[in-house]
């Protein structure tokens, strides 16, 4: 692959099965290269058209009745389209709603039911915020040890590293699929056997990889897993994330929120809590109806794209990023923080330098590219399969060499507090 | 009051100095008498117009960057301006997100927290099934008890019968402001009163009177509070909820889900949680963006018709309704099932009938209007003071009277199992 000019990005984008996809976005900004999809996707153009559906006329014009002819079964609905086309998990398993963080708390606590008189869960210290504060406080709420592990950055948690650290002790293995900084993909199959071996239960999240890596849920032997829907599968700001619970585990766990959408037979209004049969038990109050409604949308776009393309293009992408960091940031003292196997890294990549902070400042309001900064050191580089091009990354990485060479980095105010 | 013709009505609504605010709701159907507003609210115009800046400006066009240009305060912008018009709420204690579910859970476990060695919780035996349920889950899994109290229906729980149930092993009180079936309208001041004077905290729902009945958090001494957007907030279906923390209480409790966004410094993602200093402490996860949006702009409608007039007119309606009741509905056998003293009710009327679910049914089919039913017996009336016009009452209950009087609810199916 030549690097020096542009022309090998431009037949890749020729050449490129998803292309057309693009269009299926609205982009009135065609000069910005965004790279940050794994932050917040893109707005797909079908999604302002279902709004318009679900505001104009499910709500505006049906009103009440829209529960009975449109919304009771979204949850289950968008969940099992997500179960099917990207997570790997047969229908009945996945539901949509509330926030990845109130879903962590509700099936870790449901786990940690499920395994008394075993104390301690084990995490990764570097897992995202939100997961690590969440076992944090179920721990602390019942005299358990959370045991944060630091795994190796660039390999992420291994089933070797783990083998070492459960035994019958282990009530909960919560986990990334994929690292958030690093990209690290972990190896869920091998994870889960060595944590059921242990008689512990896993729970994955999959913000960072579902809609971009295929996941295998139930092939897996997966327990628990919970995700995001606003960064690749691109359903808009806090969009309602989605939580699935293996089949033999859902009539057998219960989770603490007691809300009246996970009650058998809701709408009798009875005495006393009766969960449902079903996974609907795993929801609280009432679902977020248009988000749900966009959730949907966002996955039903990248299941007609699917996910093994998706995929394909992903390591395509973070292959070239590789390669251009390779050949032009590495002399200028950039380091890859990210891993080299492609098999072993999801769809984005992390640049390690001192002075990231204002490097992507620069990129921001410098080069027109967005890039994402995490602290203290780290420029995510998240190229989204479904509409980023092969030039986006050329070009971006093409900025961001000439930021750091030409010392252009070194003009911006480091004292605002935000990148973008 | 004539009742025997419309005129009264007509004069009504000549007079109603809200009149011109049913102008800002999308009404594509003027023949539809909606009064299932205490279900699910109608949609505001200038709620479409948010929904296009925020969808295609905030997050199509700026995408990441909208977090720090417009969305992170959002929550407690939103929270204040309920606040500050709608709840007697100073600024700094209410913020919105999650559904009213998760949030009676959160703010009822940092309840329980904060009393320890109290073994019961005191609910309403009556109180709207999320409630109950919640409460349960919390007491099962705290080995508490919960006593759910059978108040007299029409009174709804009072100070009185409070003061017999409360003692020094009550960690809570947690009731409706206005009960969803009866409308009974509870006095919080006294109760908050008679709770404290146990050493108890009170955690209110205002599901059923927010946006439609003055509420007053601060005044009342009231500790916790929570409450639903998509009833007289017309926030749309599944809206995020609010809560509110009474200042004192803020830096003290604290909630079980340690999401990110509750977390003091949250961008900075690091190694343990830190509650932040402030009301956003008790958010969990993202915060969904278009969700709050449009809670902001119900909210401010709300504001600009201000809650003295809507709580007027909401009596008048109520009023309207209880008058026509006794004329038309008595004598063919129906009953009212809410206060007659207006001071005691909120904005809906309930109308018991052993035959309510066909009644409904025939409404709704064959009479163009909408009504909620609530098992097993009553018909719930319930107008928006911001949209319903008296003559909407008067029809609604014309044709009522029409259709119990002719015998039309008989030739009504009834075993579909929703009225709508």
């Amino acid at each position: 692959m030549s690097l020096s000019d542009r022309t090998e990005a431009e037949r890749l984008d020729r050449d490129d099965p998803l292309a057309s996809f693009r269009d299926r976005f609205v982009i009135d900004d065609p000069e910005l290269i965004y790279l940050d999809g794994n932050s917040l996707g893109r707005l797909p153009r079908r999604s302002l058209e279902r709004l318009r559906t679900v505001v104009e006329q499910e709500w505006g014009r049906r009103l009440i009745r829209s529960w009975n002819e449109r919304w009771m079964d979204l949850p289950a609905r968008a969940g099992d389209l997500i179960g099917r086309h990207l997570l790997g998990a047969a229908p009945g398993q996945v539901v949509v709603s509330d926030s990845t963080s109130v879903n962590l708390y509700k099936l870790a606590a449901a786990a940690l039911d499920a395994r008394p008189g075993r104390g301690v869960v084990v995490s990764d210290g570097r897992n995202f915020p939100t997961d690590r504060y969440v076992l944090e406080g179920l721990a602390a709420a019942r005299g358990l040890r959370l045991r944060l592990v630091d795994f190796d950055e660039l390999r992420g948690p291994t089933a070797q590293a783990l083998g070492r650290l459960v035994d019958d002790r282990t009530a909960l293995v919560s986990l990334s699929h994929v690292d958030y900084r690093s990209g690290a993909l972990a190896d869920m199959a091998a994870i889960n056997e060595v944590a059921h071996d242990a008689g512990a239960l896993t729970l994955w999240d999959l913000c960072h990889s579902a809609g971009s890596v295929p996941v295998e849920l139930d092939a897996s032997g997966t327990d628990l897993a919970v995700g995001c829907t606003y960064k690749y599968l691109n359903a808009g700001p806090g969009a309602p994330a989605f939580l699935y619970v293996r089949r033999e585990h859902v009539e057998r766990l219960r989770q603490p929120i007691w809300g009246w959408f996970g009650r058998r037979d809701q709408f009798a209004m009875g005495q006393g809590y009766d969960p449902a049969p079903d996974v609907s038990r795993f929801l609280a109050g009432t679902p977020h109806v248009l988000g749900v409604a966009l959730v949907e949308e966002g996955a039903a776009l990248l299941a007609e794209a699917g996910i093994e393309r998706l995929r394909a293009k992903g390591v395509a992408l973070t292959e070239l990023l590789v390669a251009l960091h390779d050949a032009w940031l590495a002399p200028l003292g950039l380091e890859l923080a990210s891993p080299r196997d492609a098999a072993a890294r999801g769809s984005h990549v992390a640049i390690a330098h001192p002075d990231a902070f204002r490097i992507c400042r620069a990129l921001v309001s410098k080069a027109g590219v967005i890039p994402d900064f995490r602290a203290p050191d780290r420029i995510r580089l998240g190229p989204a399969p479904i509409m980023t091009r092969f030039t986006d990354v050329w070009d971006a990485m093409d900025r961001l060499r000439a930021i750091v060479r030409d010392g252009v980095h070194l003009t911006v105010d480091p004292t605002r507090a935000r990148v973008t």
